[in-house]
């Protein structure tokens, strides 16, 4: 059920909690229990967070002109330790995916493009990952800015990350790369 | 902390559970407080069990006279797995390790050799890992029942199992063998 976890490796950490520390195990139930009920999503940038709004999206350091749409909050949080961004997010929850059903309004996007409007935000990063769904995600975001009632620069994260690689697992060198080498989107 | 989960692979399962199935989580970590709480160790054999003797101890159709050693109640599993062996188990709850401190009152073993003494066990098997402790552990017991004063035929699984690894993560077939093929240990 959980990523990476089998039947044998969940035995394995729950034999090693019983046998060694049965406070922490405890400890962990609780911290988990807290975390599913009570973490939410930034009402803006819909990242999750146990307030309104995200520490990026109240932090008055952030450049608000500028926007990087990412398609999870594990993928915020790579571009952050890679630290060569200030501006601020927009988390997709997921990519379009005409096969699951997944469309435009699941990922929240009429709402980014209303808040890129009224916001006038004037740059906005395309950092889904470059798989096919991200790639066709990026493109459809990229095709719904060129009405913008107001000039939106749009670019798409450099290729520098591996083809088919997910941007959750790749190193931090190599998303600073990416993000200063981004190239503007035209369609 | 656990075994096999870095900080990576931790956000990951999280972020999983918040984003497809809070309620899981929630389950997830009740059962896991349930479990700290409430899994002891049976009177008995000292394998993991809710109860005070385990469902092991407690079946009739189990061959009293024949006790399998183990290091730890996943190697118990492993060997039940493998549905090669109808006897009992002992769980000594790790290895002899003079560097740690580990010696046998650690393991349980003096309350072991009453044990076998008592119910005039006829055959032990050794089924600790093969690594450098668990054959220590194999010897200082074997050692041990020269004095019983009944006859034991104190035997070793066979070294079917792959040198230095551990009974945990051997398969079925392996483990089948390692036990048919046990020999008589003399020392």
């Amino acid at each position: 059920m959980l990523p990476g976890v089998g039947a044998k490796g969940a035995q394995r950490m729950v034999y090693r909690l019983l046998a060694r520390d049965r406070d922490a195990g405890i400890r962990l139930a609780s911290l988990l229990e807290a975390c599913m009920r009570e973490v939410g999503e930034c009402e803006n940038c819909r990242t999750y967070c146990e307030t309104k709004r995200c520490p990026i999206c109240t932090d008055v350091r952030r450049d608000t002109s500028a926007l990087c749409v990412v398609e999870g909050p594990s993928d915020l949080l790579a571009i952050e330790r890679s630290a060569g961004y200030k501006g601020r997010y927009f988390v997709l929850h997921g990519h379009l995916s005409p096969l699951d059903r997944v469309g435009p309004e699941d990922l929240a996007i009429p709402k980014m493009l209303d808040d890129i409007n009224e916001r006038e935000v004037r740059e906005v990063i395309l950092a889904t990952s470059s798989t096919a769904e991200g790639e066709a995600t990026a493109w459809y975001i990229a095709r719904a800015l060129i009405n913008a009632p107001h000039e939106v620069r749009v670019s798409r994260i450099a290729q520098g990350i591996p083809l088919g690689g997910e941007l959750e697992y790749t190193d931090d060198g190599t998303i600073s790369h990416a993000l200063m080498g981004r190239t503007e989107m035209r369609s």
